[in-house]
């Protein structure tokens, strides 16, 4: 066996992810030697409670609660506890010391990206984050490093694996939110309080990472966009369905060239994709990321987007990445973030829409509701009429428009449905939803 | 605008994808500079004829024919040359002066590999890549570094677009082989000299690539096997549609596990794919890369697999690596070979297969056929008999069997086919498959 060197690894954190990293790191040595060039010694494993029972058995003495003395005596502090602190504090001293940082936080790099990125620089260090924007599917550095030389149009993403897990249910078996969540609880593919999952949280964050690394620009979290699947129900699936169309969670990123300046738009929401897209075939949990590049044409990456053992691949893909610059020597690379491209808000983003009204099935009606959207800047593509029988089945006195627009700002189209619904000639607004992918 | 340090760019050919870089290098220059953190300066441009007409007009006094001068002067020499010579001593020559060194030529990595990395090591210098392995889609990357932590079990890759245009418009018309390679000629899908994309050869050059990455072995170009889709006919399209199957040219990458002794098997044929199978999905001259891990499960990298400015990306992406390597320091970090896996050859390889047999239409031929292939140890797990018409139209005398093998080496096989053939119950081996991604 040849003789490495050997690089101190401080873990931190024992959970689902940190315990698969553990037991791979500790079974897999001498491979992992072989090819990051240095014996990777997993030196301690802080943790809360040492005595806590977990999954993966590993040997005690591994466990400490004193994080501070592990991390400054490492080389590699891995981050998996999660959470904003103590996960800031302990990878500013880890970097303080010295010590490149590997990291699967999306919270913390999405809220406190710039301070940590700011602090590996100080002292050419260098973070690592491929586990934190879509599991175990490589898209950090096909955008950190391949892309760089190109220019990134557009990213469509499907990063969370629980709501496409939901849609993608609801899509095949004609059933509601509420109830394929609560089997998803049961099955372990939501978590008991599935707020981040749901109301697109996690998704945000993973958007704002993405777009970071792919226009060159700090992407704080506020300016992300953000609209959950909560909203969502059987009935808008279905209709989705007969006009060609599956919903999914878009994390969208997007560069935007409005005469000669250039702007991008990151937003996260449910969204129509054309059923021929390939993001329509993305099932299940799992996650594909979708790049649009000048250059490279259209890209697509698909994988398991979330689990232990899956996102434990991405991380230690990342320690090895670690182990081999503190052998090649050299500073990290850092962040590019110098293109500082302005961030627009919703309201100025175009897409193209869906609106979904019941009115009362009379003459005149459709030519006043063209007219109010007109009026709003909001111009119609298509229309299908179609009645609403009463709920004795009988032929009712409403019937069904599905208006699709043309491209419209955010704001006029808002705007123009809130004038749809204070309107006489509307009784409901049933849904509108954008379209993307098209 | 920052003051950036300077970095001298050396480019070596100026064909479809030499002149894209040269040009992007150009146009973007200011933008690169802030992603590379350094002025990415193209201070030459080496080719045979300075005065050849070209498709991007480029500036004159940029083209030299003293190729050795220009790269001595480099701090980055981007090789497009291919071919193997003078590529190769360029690329020595470009290491031996301290240069990073850029290239798409997968035919020189495949066979020369071992040589250009050594040469890299002594002097520190890295060797970037992306390009010569799937065109614009970052699979170099994602293998060498996102799972380096992991144990990639398996790589499937659609690797070659002239092949999969071909099969795919067979696929959809019911079209042959010379008839839609004649007219992807035509439309520039395929070169006038077709040879090496339809025998197998440019495929079986990025397998080597892919191979070695994923399995951190050297793998010489003369262990891969290598099948082309010259045999493929319209009918044979047919009969894989009907048993649910698509025919796809793959570059199959496999880590065998016998016995506590792992090897590996690197090979290049036209497999019948499942339908449902992702790879299935891939259509015309698009490439992707299915890649299964033991801890992070199924992947797939889905892009354009060629074309000028599509490779042109990927250039740029390394060598705004290269670029960030200078600034930070250090050397460069070698490739991963010591894990240095024996390579099996084809005879070894299990899978299941597909024969089509044509037979004599009477009692007691099924017996021993399956007699003929148990004797090989080819066992038959379906079966499909149809009838042969006669030229007029009328009930034949022949039948038609459509036998599903279990798995098997390819060498029983081989055999147990030899062995039909020569036997008197059979009158035609029409074709033998074998059955991938299942």
């Amino acid at each position: 066996m040849t003789d490495y060197r050997r690089l101190r690894v401080a873990l931190l954190g024992a959970g689902a992810v940190g315990s698969q990293v553990a037991s791979l790191l500790l079974r897999h040595g001498d491979e992992l030697a072989d090819r990051a060039g240095a014996r990777l010694e997993l030196v301690g494993i802080a943790v809360r409670d040492v005595d806590a029972p977990r999954d993966v058995e590993l040997p005690r003495e591994l466990y400490t609660t004193d994080a501070e003395t592990l991390i400054t005596g490492a080389d590699i502090v891995i981050e998996l506890m999660g959470g904003i602190e103590p996960a800031r504090s302990h990878i500013l001293l880890g970097l303080g010391s010295g010590a490149d940082v590997v990291t699967a936080n999306k919270a913390l790099l999405a809220t406190h990206g710039p301070e940590i990125y700011e602090a590996a620089d100080r002292v050419g260090a260098s973070v690592y984050y491929e586990a934190a924007a879509a599991g175990a599917i490589p898209i950090i550095r096909p955008l950190r490093d391949s892309l760089a030389g190109d220019r990134v149009v557009r990213i469509m993403g499907i990063v969370n694996g629980t709501t496409n897990y939901i849609l993608d249910r609801m899509d095949t078996e004609g059933a509601d939110f509420a109830d394929v969540l609560a089997d998803a609880q049961r099955l372990g593919y939501a978590e008991a309080d599935p707020t981040a999952d749901v109301e697109g949280y996690d998704a945000a964050q993973k958007a704002a990472i993405l777009a970071s690394l792919a226009f060159h620009t700090t992407v704080p979290l506020e300016s992300v966009h953000c609209e959950g699947i909560t909203t969502i129900t059987a009935s808008m699936i279905e209709e989705a369905r007969d006009a060609g169309f599956v919903i999914k969670l878009l994390a969208v990123c997007e560069r935007l060239d409005g005469d000669g300046t250039e702007s991008i738009s990151v937003r996260v929401y449910p969204a129509l994709v054309p059923r021929s897209h390939p993001l329509a075939a993305v099932h299940g949990a799992n996650n594909a990321v979708f790049v649009e590049a000048e250059a490279a044409g259209s890209l697509m990456f698909y994988g398991a987007g979330a689990g232990g053992v899956q996102t434990a691949s991405a991380v230690l893909g990342d320690v090895v990445s670690a182990a081999r610059r503190h052998i090649a020597g050299g500073t990290g690379v850092g962040e590019s973030t110098r293109a500082n491209l302005p961030i627009v808000s919703i309201g100025h983003v175009m897409t193209r829409y869906q609106i979904t009204l019941e009115v009362p099935d009379e003459p005149g009606v459709l030519a006043t509701i063209a007219g109010l959207l007109s009026d709003g800047h909001v111009s119609v593509a298509t229309l299908v009429q179609t009645m609403v029988l009463a709920e004795d089945g009988s032929e009712g006195t409403s019937a069904r428009l599905i208006i699709g627009t043309h491209r419209a700002t955010d704001s006029a189209l808002r705007d123009a449905v809130e004038r749809l619904a204070d309107s006489d000639v509307v009784e409901r607004v049933v849904s509108v939803l954008r379209v993307e992918g098209e």
